[in-house]
């Protein structure tokens, strides 16, 4: 087919204005026989159905449809449980070896990162190698992302821990704290399962990506902070997170006796990892040496302690880590006890975080490629996977943004690769926790220190104080409630600023005065569009809120009272374009009935130009079309501004 | 002007369908000759511009107008702040006559009622007739509404006494009780003084319709049950407004010592004034001899129980009232105490109850007489009258319903009605206060209750029933957290609900097919508009929110995505319709571009019609014209759809 300039239907030769709207006739076949149709618009469905149709959608039935039979039925459902079912036909040996190769490269980064991350959780090193297995292998049945390295992350370590500690010091009475820690988990894995099969996945979008980014960013720091306890080898610091005590508590304990030991062996090896992700990055080919980086150090300072036995020169080391897969913790989850409420509130924080981050994650390497991930049944694995972790000593799970990085570079192929890793993870937590006798804690804390660069993202704060300053608002009142408060304040700040912003749009008085284009039936903007020309003595309004309501409403009334107060003399008709109201409450209603009279009052008529079916079905509800009149309700703003044109001789039929 | 059947420009013998969309040669010119203009809407108004904006108008400074000198200025500022400037010189006899009778009678209304709001706002009689006195003369000069009527109401004590009793019992501190009351009266007025000058109105829109409608019922059975103290004669009774505990105390009270000549003095005149309100309801003409019941009835009961010495065998008397005009209270304004913040709070709630109530009296009676009342300047009146009535031993005051009905029924022409009857009020002061002595309480309990059904809506209950499910929920939980909570209680839920609705109504998926209208360029609704045909291989959806933001946008983009992938086959290209969307935030501009990506990697066009100039100025900021090309952003839905169906052949270019 060949190129045409001018997309069909459009000739430039006709498109010459003509000078004076009124006196063109307009060619175009309005819909007249159409405008009864305006009034009889479709019945608003019931509470009822409403309720049932999200549940109906939950379960995926369809109800009558023929084709549609029981087994069909429980295989959809099973196929939409376990995405497995769907690929593990295809899969060849040629996977394997890419998923393979990815799954070892994809261990060597989570080992140390998971005994980095359990000790940020406030947790024996081996529950973070606990976490390591489980979920990622319930993830490979369940899950969909076919690149996504499941495991502990940092964020929602610090979440549990700094959360947790208000309830119970760890350090006091760690048994009870791990019963807490699974509980969390647990009921994260509950909510997240929930979410997912009743579809409210659009819960996670209330944190909008704003305030996720100001979160990270706080976070990071915070997480930073607290390494310093490890890197300056302290024995005592504070259990708060924000800025000010964390500062408070290392001025207190460097003045007191601290082992410069300890920042050498750290910051060496922080050193030795940002180096050789500065290589890897700069040559793809050698990706995983910044993947194998963290491993190779946590050994080569194992022995150098081991060797120099600087552990007993002030060294901190991690001692004892015990080994054994993964046991029981049925037993340890504790629902009934006094602080379920607390738990669970813990856990909805958790559960949405964990979610925003895997989603996010799962969503950009999918877009790369190429293929659509639904939300809900992610959801729904991540639930899965949550709870049948917190029923074997694992903490919550989530995907990795670093790991899932180093994964997809290693060229994995399907979820296969986190069964790899999560069974090298088990080899190590059967033969080689007694090595990690001699590593030194320091060394973790430079391991975390390397993954959080990438947690703080200025380019994307710099991006939202260009477009959007509410988005940056939102920004900084959780970076600033992170840092200076605590995460619940970062995060309250966040949700409290976002849907400040719904509010504060609603209120705005939206309403803007249309002209028409020269020659054509289109009503724009006369602001947007300054060549358009006002009709005379038909003031044309759009009002441009999709909700009119309490709070937008009397202030819409009064502008438009106000422009044709202004200049009374000036308008004998009044067309309100409602094709932007979707919806209103009585507090509309109201407000256009009391414009209706008074513009009555001054001789001048109210016509309504394409209104929606919930407008027209409340106006009709409480008698406003009436009231109206049935014959002042169009369909194009053109036809409402013709009619009263037309209308001139009737003015002084309606007064008040 | 002869009588047109059509509107000009509507040929009805044109409108014959035509079989098939496409077939029909489009003969509108469409605007391309003004497509360019689309990309260069506006520049945003910076945020300075926006809040000088504000205060420009607040001072209605007009900057460098010429015609506006400053002695203009001056006078249109004191014009405005003083009504009576304006309609002084036409003032006459005649309504001197009619303003007069209407003060007469309403003074014999307020005189009773403003010693038994009084007694409900836990003060002693003679501040309730003090409120009568210094509101009334200052709005008489300050405000622009003809027929309300100033003075104490029952809402606004209520809220008060149980408010302010959380800070200080009355019973035990009676000084200190009436200090705090002074003191929220005093910042009751500042803040309305502030509301006005600043154009701040719109708070008062907060408190939507149907939260007053559930909050006056809900408020109203609270002051009704407080009565049962005066009506019983009980000496102990709870100072919570709840109905459990008040009906708990009267339970507990009644099995002690009460004596039932109260209750058959009150009663028996509660009888007598709804008996002559019926009287005066029925023969309009004799309108006064409602007015004038609770007087009489105040005066008949004073004489019986002077004559048979009733007090002696029980009944209760109000005993000494203070005599002589307003004390100053200057001294009493304690703004340095510990009590500041907590009194400011109540103000807060005073102020908007009372406006809200003031601004609702005014506006009803102003559209009776066919004139529009300003908001903001009715605020700043009310302000300087509670401001004034602060400093002379007045708590707040504001418009009182019942007494406005009665003041429009008697005749009024101005607020001069208003000054005739504070004058009454005083020389009440001055000569009447010793007969009040053996007034019984009771019957102050019986005036109350009189005044109480007109504030209990339930016709409107039912219309917010019919029309609108959300304002009855917003209705019955202020109207139930009245009842069994508290006044605040009540007031947070309707808050939350109406807040709740609003940020409900952005969340919920807003997005719908469109099709055309055959023969026309009109694109409408296919489920509102069944007739209209979608056009084959292009979807053309509208986004029907005014805000694309982080709740709405991801699950638009899931559902337009959703739509796409299930019939994959059949779409080319993909139409959105903008003209709803206002504005958007970063969320929503990422939705688009990951729309417009995944839709080009199944080699599907995007083309945006109707964009605003907001969602144009921040797609430009983030590069998204570029990234969807200049040429795919159309005026006209139409224009979109033809560009579309001629693209066919360009599918192919566009790949990820």
């Amino acid at each position: 087919m060949e190129f045409q300039p001018f997309p069909q239907g459009v000739h430039p030769n006709t498109s010459e204005p003509a000078m004076e709207p009124m006196a063109s006739e307009p060619s175009v076949p309005i819909g007249t026989a159409f405008a009864d149709l305006l009034l009889q618009g479709p019945e608003h469905p019931s509470l009822w159905n409403d309720l049932t149709g999200m549940f109906r959608k939950a379960f995926r039935w369809r109800g009558a449809d023929k084709r549609f039979t029981l087994s069909v039925y429980v295989m959809s459902v099973l196929q939409g449980l376990f995405p497995i079912l769907d690929w593990w036909k295809t899969y060849n040996l040629k996977f394997f070896r890419s998923d393979l190769m990815a799954g070892l490269t994809l261990a060597s980064l989570s080992i140390p990162q998971s005994i980095g991350y359990a000790t940020l959780a406030k947790l024996d090193p081996q529950y973070g190698l606990y976490t390591s297995v489980v979920p990622p292998l319930v993830y490979a049945v369940t899950g969909s992302s076919r690149e996504i390295a499941i495991g502990p992350v940092a964020i929602v370590s610090l979440l549990l821990s700094s959360m947790i500690q208000k309830i119970v010091d760890p350090s006091v009475d760690p048994a009870f704290y791990r019963k807490m820690v699974f509980t969390v988990t647990f009921l994260t894995g509950v909510f997240q399962f929930a979410f997912g099969l009743f579809r409210l996945g659009f819960l996670v979008d209330f944190l909008s990506h704003a305030a996720i980014v100001g979160f990270m960013g706080g976070a990071a720091i915070v997480i930073g902070l607290q390494q310093l306890k490890g890197l300056l080898g302290l024995s005592h610091f504070t259990n708060r997170t924000d800025v000010v005590s964390v500062t408070k508590a290392v001025w207190v304990s460097v003045h007191e006796t601290w082992h410069p030991e300890n920042v050498f062996i750290g910051c060496s090896f922080f050193m030795f990892i940002l180096a050789m992700r500065f290589i890897g990055r700069k040559y793809k080919k050698l990706f995983w040496v910044s993947a194998i980086a963290p491993v190779l150090s946590v050994a080569l300072s194992t022995l150098f302690v081991y060797a120099t036995r600087a552990d007993k020169h002030g060294v901190k080391i991690i001692q004892k880590v015990n080994s054994g897969i993964n046991a029981s913790s049925v037993e340890q989850i504790d629902l009934k006890g006094g602080y379920a409420a607390e738990c669970a509130k813990i856990a909805l924080v958790c559960a949405v975080i964990a979610l925003t981050e895997a989603v996010a994650v799962g969503r950009s390497f999918s877009a790369i490629n190429g293929y659509r991930l639904d939300g809900n049944k992610e959801m729904v694995a991540m639930g899965f996977m949550n709870i049948a972790g917190s029923l074997s000593s694992c903490y919550v799970a989530t995907g990795s943004f670093s790991r899932t990085a180093v994964n997809f570079a290693a060229g994995c192929k399907t979820t296969v690769s986190n069964i790899i890793m999560a069974a090298t993870v088990m080899v190590a937590l059967e033969l080689l926790t007694k090595l990690l006798y001699y590593t030194p804690v320091s060394i973790l804390a430079s391991i975390i220190l390397s993954a959080l660069p990438g947690l703080i993202n200025v380019q994307e704060v710099c991006f939202l104080w260009k477009v959007d300053k509410m988005d940056f608002l939102t920004c900084m009142g959780s970076f600033l409630g992170v840092l200076f408060g605590s995460v619940e304040i970062g995060l309250s700040v966040a949700l409290l600023v976002s849907f400040a912003k719904i509010i504060i749009q609603s209120i705005w008085p939206q309403v803007e005065i249309l002209g028409r284009l020269q020659g054509t039936e289109i009503f724009c903007n006369v602001k947007q569009y300054p060549v358009v020309h006002e009709t005379p003595t038909v003031l044309t309004v759009r009002i441009e809120t999709s909700f009119l309501c309490f709070v937008n409403s009397s202030s819409i009334k009064e502008k438009i009272m106000g422009w044709v107060t202004d200049e009374r003399e000036a308008f004998r008709s009044v067309v309100l374009d409602m094709s932007n109201v979707v919806n209103m409450d009585t507090s509309g209603l109201a407000a256009l009935e009391e414009l209706h009279k008074e513009l009555a009052c001054l001789g001048i008529q109210m016509a309504i130009a394409k209104p929606g079916w919930q407008v027209i079905h409340k106006m009709k509800l409480a008698r406003l079309v009436d009231g109206i009149g049935e014959g002042w309700f169009f369909l194009t703003v053109g036809e409402a501004v013709e009619a009263c044109l037309a209308n001139k001789a009737g003015n002084a039929l309606e007064c008040c």
